[in-house]
């Protein structure tokens, strides 16, 4: 039975992730040199057809780690001197502020409860942050986060440095880049792809700290230090050998997400949204876990269950429907369903219709 | 025309490597969440392959990076507090050397010439020493190290921890274990799979020696810490969601590769390597660059060629024989070979041919 994997990431692979792959070993892309002119050619149409897709301007460059993980570390490294400060609504926006604690730099947290976002509270932020950091999409508990109270931060601290996690948003979100000085994700979620690639849009300023900071002495970490990396991204090129695959099957993707459209694949995730929105609205079952619909994303989709999670779960598996559950305490009575790219009108239907059996 | 990649790495892709990225595919690894049974049990036999394979014992585990750079980076963070020691004889073992210094930890350089390896000097290394670090296989000149005198040094310094860079080397050399703490390898070199994972078979006293130091109360990096790493990779499990997809084929090719076993794998190697010798040997054309037979690395192979390395790489290449070029200063005449796994003897006998024609 073909499956589809509505999880919030790794989820469903793009419909023409294999077909690129049968590309990328026709093209050797397996062998090649990071170094070489063909590399360099794909990993510049990789980077142009993100920032047509997602209307990145000229003065964001594309930084390529291995995990979103990753960068929320080297975010800390390079960028923080005084102060993180790091808004927590769940378990991924608390694992960020956790990595800045252990990599024992100054980090204040201000938290909200699961299922909430974040309105502009005046004089929340102490004047020694130099970071700030949201979550667009809180993966765990499917909340996003307003753009306009994190515009509202930057605008009343344009010092700071301010990050967006949009891992499992992207690339569904219309940033306003003059107000966003990074915004990252990695490919299982929105893209489509297999795990091994995080992406960092990173702003000049971002570099711009990294080299103030080592100027004064101080270490940035070392081969993925902004500086080098940024001198070697506007070549098109990265200081290691990275993972070139991925680098050529996400410019692919990106392409034919680009033929679609971003106005359409928004549209369809809106649509698919709905879909969802009129069964759990109708069910005896079903409730969405967040409650203000401003604070709902439409790209990981929470629903608390009546009856143990787990029975809907194993119900929809044996239709080849594989849902997420909940993120930690909340397993027993959610369900987490992702809401990408990947996933057709058609495959929400068919989940839609299952769930109105129930 | 299909091409031999005998680059030093990215390299040729194991024979079997695509077949098993079509059983991935059918088996939704690109989807499967890393914390899964499923996930699991593959990271397990990807684990006892390579210990079979490599004939790595109890006391080591494996750890999982995105590449060599990032465990240079890692072991510096976890493992040094007085003093790293650097063996240095090319581009490789320099510039992990730079990352030291870069994380702005101590760092003593021992340098020798390019296409030499080391022998055991008495009281070359400061007693403030708590990393030696050796390259087995120095890619950038195609020096071998011979292991007895990295065996001498670690026996001379017990308290010090020592590694061993076997990128380009593994899975070829049988090392004695409980003389070294740490080896390392990315799998585009001999494991014959595209770039993008990182592979640390970390002794306990890695472990240890980063628990130590985060117990001073100094931070050992975050989500890539020895410590929390080791805890779940004796579960088979990772700190973040890894590349999956890479680890699950890296087992199959292990798979493969344990079934040829490891004798024949060092015996066609060493065939190999007197294929090419013989060719060399006779030619007016070409010499080894490395003199000294000890230090001569039989997976790297370094040709210096008579007339501009150029012209020998272009007339390989309109035959479909991609060789590596000289690394650095040494391009103008020299070329690089590889002799991994993934090249057969029937690819080098072809390669051979083509080198006698000169």
């Amino acid at each position: 039975m073909n499956k589809i994997f509505f999880t919030a990431g790794p989820s469903q692979l793009y419909p023409t992730y294999q077909s690129h792959f049968q590309q990328a070993m026709e093209e050797n892309i397996g062998s090649i040199s990071h170094r070489s002119t063909f590399y360099k050619e794909f990993h510049q149409s990789t980077v142009e057809n993100l920032k047509l897709l997602m209307g990145i301007p000229e003065t964001h460059t594309i930084l390529f780690f291995s995990s979103a993980n990753e960068i929320w570390e080297r975010l800390i490294q390079n960028c923080v001197e005084t102060g993180s400060f790091h808004f927590v609504n769940g378990a991924f926006s608390n694992r960020f502020s956790q990595i800045t604690q252990e990599l024992m730099y100054p980090c204040t947290i201000h938290e909200t409860e699961k299922g909430k976002g974040f309105t502009y509270i005046p004089d929340l932020i102490p004047a020694t942050t130099d970071l700030i950091n949201f979550t667009h999409n809180e993966s765990s508990t499917g909340v996003i986060q307003p753009l306009e109270a994190v515009y509202e931060y930057k605008r009343n601290h344009p010092e700071a440095l301010i990050t967006l996690d949009i891992v499992s948003s992207a690339p569904f979100p219309e940033l306003d880049y003059s107000l966003i000085d990074g915004a990252y994700f990695s490919v299982q979620k929105g893209m489509g792809m297999p795990a091994g690639l995080g992406v960092l849009i990173a702003g000049e300023k971002l570099k711009d700290r990294a080299e103030s900071i080592l100027n004064k002495g101080k270490s940035i970490g070392s081969y993925h230090r902004f500086t080098d990396m940024w001198t070697k991204a506007v070549n098109y090129q990265t200081m290691e050998t990275p993972n070139i695959l991925s680098i050529y099957l996400l410019g692919k993707v990106l392409g034919d997400m680009l033929k679609k459209g971003i106005g359409e694949i928004r549209r369809e995730t809106l649509l698919k949204m709905e879909i969802l929105t009129e069964v759990v609205n109708k069910s005896p079952h079903f409730s969405f876990f967040v409650k203000e619909k401003a604070f709902r994303s439409p790209t990981v989709i929470t629903i608390e269950t009546r009856d143990e999670a787990a029975l809907y779960l194993k119900a929809l598996e044996d239709e080849g429907l594989i849902v997420g559950s909940g993120y930690g305490t909340l397993k027993p009575n959610q369900v987490r369903i992702a809401n990408f790219p990947a996933h057709s009108v058609s495959d929400f239907e068919q989940l839609a219709r299952r769930l109105s059996q129930f």
